[in-house]
């Protein structure tokens, strides 16, 4: 136990103890608010650098007494903080500070606090997460299982509405000129806020810029980072081709990186070259996997030493249906992630509202950039944001679309064990999609795919999504499940099993 | 007179004779519409070559007969054209149909309307117009009469809201997907037409897209042309230095082509080796010029020589308070010409709204480019616009606006005249801005500038938009007046007159 210091506050008694019950500012609260304080004040006192690398916490026995909260509770805690790379335990031996963090601006584990320009090189890049066209019906198509889109029908039009007309009645006129292109003041406040406390990432409004959604975020960096001279970015392989795409938009070509069921591997990274990654390490698209701690922390140690940048493509992070969703990678370290994140899977696409957390050392040229190409976003739709997500709308939204959302997933998988049995799906229970991977028996993949699509059931292959082509027979698929209701998820999996038994 | 063929239902007679009086479609109607609608059907007649360039037409008095319409109806009609290039005239000889006109998709007289991807080399570029930063008050300023800036205060809050409830009502849920990147089908008609009939452009929804502004306009043009090998712009000087801060965003740098009293003088554009321009012909920005029929005719020919592209920004052409406002460049070749303008002006800059009617050669790449830069633009904004233009709330907004700048430019020249006797003011009565010489008795400019801040009063001179510097110690001035009230403007010009008088 050695507290690297005793700035801001001081989590430290006169023995040089840290003074653990500064963790708890919230000691009279709920449970549930207690935990997550708990959660938040462990976070902040890594970041900070009071809690430095390698200091060893007390046991959650221990902790638990002198907070004078359950083990349980503590338990949670650091589990939750191993899982986002915060401390790093091994069963029986304990939990120690990680290595993983980095403060705003400073490089090791200073107080930080202050934007960084502190003249690192340049790299980074970013790409539009899982985009999919499915905007109508198509013909000849019954039940449309390829993912990326959410339930358009919960879009929360009342509540929209109401925020529309508060908007228009109290927005200054001179709020209607030319916007700030960084985004509405007040809109960034109040995303800076909801971020952090969702999403666990260090989130200055300073550093916040509203954008139009994850592609715009990515085709801003990819922009930035070409101008500073990088020629190529590194995409999880399973991947988004839609990342590619967008920074190919900007002239950088695209590096396929192998996943393994924990992350990015870490040596086809280091013997890449590339400088700059897109990552969906919160629930990987498409594969499902939430990325390990030790591959959280192992991508940042790379960024630091090749002096990149990684974009964090959080596009569902706020569906997690079996625990609290894994903290933001950017929280460990927001001067190497650039954070994007938008509406799109929790209100509406067509939106096109997102922001995105950038690096103090690359903020300038974000800015310049997203002026020339629009001059900011609308006015009016930021506002209303602001007003939904501050009426405490946006959460209400989430909770709504969390229980729609986990209800399909498990009516989707009670339809494969009922029709396709045998079916394994894989990744954590998160998001608007799952991998199932059907037994070679009922191949093998073109001909299931064939039929199908003769059937009117329109999925997406696993292989679509990357390099590897496996050869089991097995067919994989990407099942978007999300925008279907329960008896529509039922009816297409038993079309299916009818087409390809 | 010489009509050239006889297709798309044929305005000859068997004679070979035009049957002038199918120029008329709706003789009953009132005298406003009669002429309109003689204005409309002569541009139509041009356009797809049924009167072909070299075609001597009626004298007014003829013409008159033939139709039983008043003389001074056909005189304002071919006045109207002549201004706009598709007519040319010399006082006591006649009038002809000029050279300068090109039909969509084809290279000279033929009936058009298909779009052309005929395998054109490329070029052309477009650049913002006049955006000033103007959005909140400044301390020191007592009177801003930076140009840019609407008055904001005229926005139709209560027509918008109403319009925003009708979308959220009426919108089905799939439109809130993601959406088409050219814009929502709807909003592309609506504007089409509106288009078509206030700015007399050729406009076929199905080369119209959707776009954030004039600058995001700009914006993808430039990053298109860069991508087929251009590598400069020209731009007006004087002119507006944001055209080429966004074309630099794309890599393009800015060659500066000198203006005279009647647009770009054609010497100097063809020497420069550019192949793109951008203009603003229907309100010089800021000179206050229209640009003159021989010019306009002029540039066009120059664009079909050197195989290059205008980009026009039309930033202001709904304003003009003389007269109807001339036409727009683009109806003239719309396989040359690029047209962009928005609602910033009309109805706010901070709705981020505009649109882009493309050359058929251009359009498939300004649409990827709009695509990977935000995936389109916000679908409920577009609803909103649609359902306003379509109820006639912008026509009745801007025949608002135009009722109060017209007072407000009135109330500007009063007061120079009065405290700044001799001041000349130059350009047509249009727009949002007049160009004023003060007479060096009130300068040297330095100190006038230096003298008006002191009061408070924030200017621009026209220097701060070109190359030019005289030297006859006369103080130019680009005044904005539009979003002032008149009695703003008269402080303003008191303040001023005292600080330098």
């Amino acid at each position: 136990m050695t507290p690297s210091g005793t700035t801001s506050g001081g989590a430290t008694d006169p023995a040089g103890q840290p003074a653990w019950e500064l963790l708890l500012p919230a000691a009279g609260a709920p449970a549930r608010r207690r935990g997550r304080a708990l959660q938040e004040a462990l976070r902040e006192a890594v970041r900070s650098g009071r809690l430095a690398a390698g200091t060893r916490l007390p046991s959650t026995r221990e902790l638990a007494a002198d907070l004078g909260v359950s083990r349980g509770l503590v338990t949670e805690a650091y589990e939750q903080l191993t899982a986002e790379g915060y401390l790093r335990g091994e069963r029986g031996a304990g939990t120690w500070v990680g290595g993983a963090v980095r403060a705003p601006g400073g490089s090791g584990g200073g107080a930080g606090g202050t934007a960084g320009a502190d003249g690192r090189g340049a790299d980074g890049r970013g790409v539009r997460g899982p985009v999919a066209g499915v905007s109508g019906p198509e013909p000849g198509v019954r039940v449309d299982f390829r993912p990326g889109t959410p339930d358009l029908s919960l879009f929360p039009r009342s509540a929209w509405a109401a925020a529309q007309r508060s908007v228009l009645a109290r927005l200054p006129h001179r709020a209607l000129g030319y916007p700030d292109p960084r985004g509405l003041p007040e809109l960034r406040e109040v995303l800076a806020g909801m971020l952090a406390r969702r999403r666990g990432v260090v989130a200055d409004p300073e550093r916040l810029v509203v954008c139009s959604g994850v592609a715009q975020a990515s085709t801003l960096l990819g922009f930035v980072l070409r101008a500073r001279g990088l020629r190529e970015v590194g995409v999880e392989d399973p991947g988004s081709p839609e990342h590619g795409r967008l920074f190919a938009s900007t002239g950088m070509e695209t590096v396929w990186l192998p996943l393994d069921g924990e992350g990015l591997r870490p040596e086809p990274l280091a013997a890449s070259g590339v400088r700059a990654v897109v990552v969906t390490p919160s629930h990987q698209f498409p594969s499902g996997i939430g990325w390990s701690a030790g591959r959280r922390a192992a991508l940042l140690d790379w960024a630091r030493t090749v002096d990149g940048y990684v974009l964090e493509d959080d596009y569902d992070g706020d569906f997690r249906y079996d625990r609290a969703p894994v903290g933001a990678l950017q929280g460990l370290d927001p001067e190497r992630v650039v954070y994007a994140g938008s509406v799109s899977k929790s209100l509406a696409p067509g939106l096109r509202l997102g922001w995105t957390l950038v690096p103090g050392e690359l903020l300038g040229e974000i800015v310049e950039r997203k002026r020339t190409m629009d001059l900011g976003n609308p006015v009016l739709d930021q506002a209303v944001l602001a007003e939904f997500v501050t009426r405490g709308g946006y959460d209400r939204q989430l909770r709504r679309c969390q229980r729609a959302y986990r209800e399909r997933r498990d009516a989707l998988l009670a339809a494969l064990a009922e029709h396709l049995p045998g079916t394994g799906v894989s990744g954590i229970a998160a998001g608007l999609h799952v991998i199932a991977r059907v037994p070679a028996r009922f191949g093998p993949p073109d001909r299931f795919l064939a039929r199908a699509a003769g059937a009117g059931v329109a999925l997406r292959s696993l292989e679509e999504y990357g390099t590897a082509r496996p050869a089991d027979g097995d067919v994989r698929l990407v099942i978007g499940y999300a925008h279907l209701a329960p008896s529509a998820i039922a009816e297409g999996i038993g079309l299916l099993a009818g087409a390809v038994g």
